[in-house]
């Protein structure tokens, strides 16, 4: 499953002791030649790990990645990136790889140093255990407070692609982050990886938001190592990068729906927007903003506030253009407000999914985003575990 | 008190039954000649007396403010408009005035017409009932879910300048608004009042965050009558500024004081960032920070959270300049973090104030502002007052 879905992959989890009890290291490896690419937080506060990788990526096409959790490895200096960089070292000796052939990634609370003699312990052991069959064990080794792991596959004539995530907001004290590692054997040439991974990360995991928070340590990382043999042409490109875009777009929803306390999933639709990037402002804005969000969990649909939002979504230095008298909002498809006058319709909402729908009336520009609510339970789970 | 401790205004609040017990219509008035100015909210979706008030000033210097509470006239389409001019026009009528002399303010609930009959005979009750003694009046009337009236007053030799403040977040189920109304005996002459008016709104309103929402109805009306007789120079110029700053950075803080839900009054000092724009977003964004925000409420010196908010700050397109390596963060005066290490100090945290203080090690730029923290109260509020 998730990360060995694809031929040519062997994956493990094992528990090194950096959480108590939890599985808290993982291996990923392409057993043939892969090629890959990440994209990374854009955070000016960066994970040690983060800037470690990414040196990696310059030098040599990736051919492991190692996760740890509990620990995030971030804001911890010089002996961070040093720490870092032994993980890896310990990874390509275990597997026969250079350093820089290795991606690390780490997370878990931040400005605390790795146990380095337990997490290289963790490493031998993990490359001991790989197999083809360890993509269960592996999505579960990066967990911190998730609720289960997050695994998706999209399998194609002649190709697969599978991925792991992590992640439901930041949210343990000082706990760090989003993660993802996508593997196929697809095949791709050296530098390729990027430009298919940027759209399928824009349209899923930049569309959601649980807290509006971005991390020092998010990470998405793609391994492709043409296993399948298919014959490349502009249709398998384009079937590739459609069965991208599903296994990112299904582990986005996954972060979303585990989402610290949340009990609704909410989707915003934008269209009508004056530009595609104003679309994207307009649905992000609705989609982190406390009053819809609490509003969603008191199943209220408060239209009054997601005017209020849409009215002042930044863009461009300024707010995105929203004229309310071609404004038109609807929940779950019941028009609440069309073209500036109230419809006097409320929907009974229920359950635990939501749709806001907006057409701003003014373009071409559409977006979608998704978001869990604010609740009793992101608060206890955020305020209550202090240090 | 308030906006009647300028020499030569007269005020009042009524109810008019708008809400079903509280007064719910207040009314300023110079009694001499006035100057004034205003700023509005910069929502994209503006509340129809922000659109007749901004007309009005355009054309005449203000003599007077109405205020009415539990409405908002927001996304009310047309109708919103007339029912706005009208309410001025009533107020001019009674008072002897030009309707483009007076400045309409509402705040309440969003999408609901304003119930005219009702507001009308309030408007006239308020007119008959303007006293010199009714500055306490005016400041309950214009209240919705706040704990209690906010009023600052500061007094100079020579001159006094007062005011009144409504706002604890857009808290009500389709509430909007934070609204001053601000007096001065001071002589200014036309055109003149936005110029004082914005670096104070600067300084103090536009540092304050309770939940980070702009709301349709945000305005604050400053009114000028020069009922002192001040000599004017370039002295007692910097001392007005010096006491509309005073009084609006008290009402601003009320406000945050009175946030919904709050437990603690957060405050955010950032200095030595690249520029005083960047050193505003950090501290922003730090005040906004959902996760900042729990932990302050759990009284958790989390500086992780801190330096992820400090990283992603919204600027110029991406995000203000940070080098973890040069900052240093404090809790109350506790170095929590050191130029890129952690001290493993860690304060206790305890009442109902906290300091947090970023020195980004990079410029001259500093800017503070004032948060609430975000607690279980302020889920409930927001969320079990359904529709």
């Amino acid at each position: 499953m998730s990360v060995t879905a694809a031929a040519g992959f062997a994956a493990s989890g094992v528990h090194a002791g950096i959480r108590r009890e939890a599985p808290d290291v993982a291996l990923v490896r392409s057993l043939e030649p892969a090629v890959g690419g990440a994209l990374w937080t854009t955070n000016r506060v960066q994970a040690a790990p983060v800037e470690v990788s990414r040196r990696h990526l310059a030098l040599a096409e990736p051919q492991a990645v190692v996760v740890n959790a509990g620990v995030a490895n971030a804001a911890t200096g010089e002996r961070g990136v040093e720490d870092a960089e032994r993980t890896a070292e310990e990874a390509a000796r275990a597997l026969g790889l250079e350093a820089e052939e290795v991606v690390v990634l780490s997370t878990g609370v931040i400005g605390v140093p790795l146990p380095m003699d337990k997490l290289l312990r963790g490493v031998r052991e993990a490359a001991a255990a790989l197999s083809p069959d360890g993509g269960d064990a592996a999505a579960r080794a990066i967990l911190t407070t998730d609720a289960g792991p997050k695994q998706a596959v999209a399998a194609r004539a002649g190709f697969t692609v599978g991925g792991m995530a992590k992640g439901a907001g930041m949210i343990h004290p000082r706990l760090a982050t989003m993660l993802a590692v996508v593997t196929t054997d697809y095949p791709l040439e050296p530098g390729e990886a990027d430009a298919f991974l940027r759209p399928a990360v824009d349209a899923s995991f930049n569309r959601i938001s649980v807290d509006g928070e971005c991390s020092t340590n998010d990470a998405v990382v793609l391994l492709a190592n043409g296993a399948s043999d298919v014959e490349r042409s502009a249709e398998t490109d384009a079937a590739f990068a459609a069965a991208l875009g599903e296994v990112c777009g299904a582990l986005a929803r996954a972060i979303v729906e585990d989402g610290e306390g949340a009990t609704v999933l909410l989707e915003i639709r934008v269209r009508g927007a004056a530009s595609e990037e104003e679309a994207v402002a307009v649905a992000q804005r609705i989609a982190t903003s406390p009053l819809v969000k609490t509003a969603t969990f008191g199943r209220d649909p408060n239209w009054g506030r997601v005017l209020a939002a849409a009215g002042s979504a930044p863009w461009n230095g300024g707010f995105a253009r929203v004229d309310p008298s071609r404004l038109t909002v609807a929940y779950d498809g019941v028009v609440v407000f069309e073209r500036g006058v109230p419809t006097g319709h409320l929907p009974e909402l229920a359950g635990s999914a939501v749709a806001i729908e907006l057409d701003l009336g003014l373009g071409d520009g559409a977006a979608s985003y998704l978001a869990s609510d604010l609740t009793y339970d992101y608060v206890r789970l955020n305020a209550e575990y202090t240090t």
